[in-house]
C-alpha cells in the first residue's frame, strides 16, 4: 500500500481545508499546535481541534499510530497527528512529556528559534547543544513516544541529540543549504549524519525555504530532491510543507516574536517583507504533490521511489515512533 | 551612617530568624523569593511574605529602594528586599519583568544551575552566554530596576551579561575559585572584570563554597576577603550569606532537581551527603556578621573599610539600581 503524508502543516484550519488535503489524497497530515503555548494555553488548542475532529468526522481523525494512517487510507480520510514547534507546553517540568503524549503530541522540537530549555535554536548566536534538562527530555520522549524534532535548532543541538535519542529523529520541515543557504534550511554534513541515524528530513514549500523563493521552479526543487537522496539515501526523505493556509500575517509576526521581545524581529522575513510569503504556483497547497511527483517522474525517479518521497518513508518512520 | 547588609539568604522563615536577622544589626536583607517557580506560584510565595510582614511589622518590612535601609537602621528594623534565583517567574513574557519588580523584585538571576531561556547555568556542559530572549531582558531589567544577579551562572554568560547591562551588575553569593574551586565560585579575571564595570560580589558563607566546608577557619575566610579585596578593590565586596537557616533536607533536593529530572541530582553535595552542609560554628546565622568584624579588624582592615565589607558597599549599589 502505497501513503502520502505531509508531515508539517500550520493551516488556518477549516473545512476548506481539510477538503483539499483530502483531494490531494494525503493520508496523514502532522499539524503543528503550538509555537510559544504554555500547557494551559496548549488545553485550548486541543478543544478547538477536538471542534475540528467532531465537525469534519467525514474528512480527519485523531491519529496515534502508524495503524491510523492505514485505516485513514482505507476510509478515504485524513489522520491527523498533534506535534509541537516548541517545547514551552512541558514547560520546566519532565511529567508533562507523558502528559501531552496522552493527548496525542507525537513530534515536540526542542527549540523555536531562540534557546529553550533544552536545545539552542537556530536564531541563537552560540549554540551550547542539549542541556541537562534536555538531555532528560529526550530519554523521556523516547520512552512515551514522542519524536525529537530538530526543524528549528541550531547545528551543534541537532547532532546532540541525534546522538542523545534512542529513537531516530526527525527534521519535518527544512531544505538542504546545498540548494539554498537559510537559517533555517540544514549542512549535508547534517544530513548525512541524520540519515545514517535512520532520521527523516522532510521537504519544506515554504518561499523562505526556497531558491529563488516564491519563484522557486518546480524542476530546480526536484532537482535538490535527487541530490538530497544521492546524500541521505532514498528511505529518509520526505516531505513536511510547512504550508500555511489562510493564516493572518499576525500569526507570522507572533511566532517570530511571542512574547520574548519588546522590539520586532522579522525572522525569515523583513522590514519591507514582514508577512507570510506566497507559495510557488506549483504547490499553492496540498494538491501540488501531484506536480511533484510528475517532476520526480521527469527527473527520472521510479514509481517505488517517487511514492517513498511523497508518503512511504515517513509512514515507515511511524512504524518506529511507539 | 553604617549599614549591615546580608544580600542573600533563604531561610524557612519565622519570627525566630527574623529576631536573629535583628539582633545581628541587619537593616537589609535580599531574600530569595523561588528557585524554580513560575509567575503563578510567585503569587503564593508573596502572600506568604505579606503574612511575615502582617505578623512581624515590629521587626520587616518590604524595602523598596535604598532609603528603606536607612528607615530600617532608624526604626531597628530589617528591611527585606526581595528576589529571585531564577527567572522561572517571568516565564517567556518580557512584559512581566516590570510586573515582578511592581510586586517587589529587586534581584533577579539569569540562570540557576541550568540553562534557562536568558542565560546558561555553572553547572550545564557548555556555556553560549546571553541569549537573544537575554539580550531583551536585561535591557527592561535595567529600565525597570532589577538587578541582573549571576551567582548561579556560568562565566561566558556572566561576561555577556555585564557587557550588555547598562547598569552594574551583582553576584549575590560566591567565592572566588583561587581560594575554594567549585563550580559555583568565580574567576579572578571575572571578578576583576565585575568589579571594573561597579558590580558587585557578596561572598558566600556557605559551607560548599567555603575552603574545607563545614570546617573552614575564620583566619582562611578573611584571608579570602583580603586577597579578594586586593583584586576588586575595597568598594565592590559585601557579604551574600546564602543562610538556609532551618530549612529541611527536601529544600535542598528540590532546589537541585526541580521537575526538570527523573534521576536525582545532587548538585554540591553527593549521594552519601545529600542534605544541606552545617555552617561553620563561627557563622551559625547572622550574628557571625561580629565574628567576622573582629576577625577583619586582626587582619588589618580599618573600620571604615570593614563597615564597606559589612554593608555600606551594597548599600550605595541599591543607590543605582532604580
Amino acid at each position: 500500500m502505497n501513503y502520502r503524508i505531509d508531515n508539517l502543516q500550520y493551516c488556518k484550519w477549516s473545512r476548506e481545508i481539510f477538503e483539499i488535503n483530502n483531494k490531494a489524497g494525503l493520508n496523514a497530515v502532522h499539524v503543528t499546535l503550538v509555537y510559544h503555548e504554555d500547557y494551559d494555553e496548549l488545553q485550548q488548542r486541543i478543544k478547538e481541534w477536538n471542534k475540528h475532529f467532531e465537525e469534519n468526522k467525514d474528512l480527519i481523525f485523531l491519529g496515534n499510530n502508524y495503524n491510523d494512517i492505514t485505516k485513514a487510507k482505507e476510509e478515504n480520510k485524513t489522520a491527523i497527528f498533534f506535534g509541537f514547534q516548541n517545547c514551552s507546553p512541558i514547560e520546566d517540568d519532565i511529567s508533562l512529556i507523558e502528559k501531552v503524549h496522552s493527548q496525542g503530541c507525537r513530534f515536540m522540537q526542542l527549540t523555536y528559534n531562540n534557546q529553550s530549555l533544552l536545545a539552542t535554536g537556530c536564531y541563537e548566536k552560540n549554540d551550547s547543544g542539549v542541556t541537562n534538562f534536555g538531555k532528560e527530555a529526550i530519554k523521556e520522549m523516547n520512552r512515551v513516544g514522542i519524536v525529537v524534532d530538530m526543524s528549528h535548532s541550531a547545528e551543534k543541538s541537532t547532532l546532540d541529540a541525534i546522538e542523545i535519542s534512542q529513537k531516530p529523529i526527525a527534521i519535518t520541515h527544512a531544505n538542504p543549504t546545498f540548494w539554498f543557504e537559510a537559517k533555517r534550511n540544514k549542512s549535508t554534513e547534517l544530513l548525512k549524519v541524520l540519515s545514517d541515524s535512520g532520521g527523516m528530513l522532510g521537504l519544506s514549500l515554504y518561499a523562505h525555504h526556497l531558491k529563488d523563493g516564491t519563484n522557486c521552479k518546480i524542476e530546480s526543487f526536484c532537482e535538490m530532491v535527487a541530490r538530497t537522496v544521492e546524500i541521505m539515501g532514498i528511505n529518509n526523505v520526505g516531505i513536511g510543507s510547512d504550508l500555511c493556509l489562510n493564516q493572518p500575517d499576525s500569526v507570522v509576526e507572533w511566532m517570530r516574536n511571542g512574547t520574548w521581545s519588546k522590539s520586532k524581529n522579522f525572522g525569515e522575513g523583513s522590514k519591507d517583507k514582514p508577512g507570510f510569503p506566497k507559495q510557488p504556483d506549483w504547490f499553492l497547497d496540498a494538491r501540488g504533490f501531484n506536480n511533484i511527483n510528475s517532476e520526480l517522474k521527469n527527473k527520472g525517479f521510479n514509481e517505488e521511489e517517487i511514492n517513498k518521497i511523497l508518503g512511504n518513508n515517513w509512514f515507515n518512520f511511524y512504524k518506529g515512533i511507539n
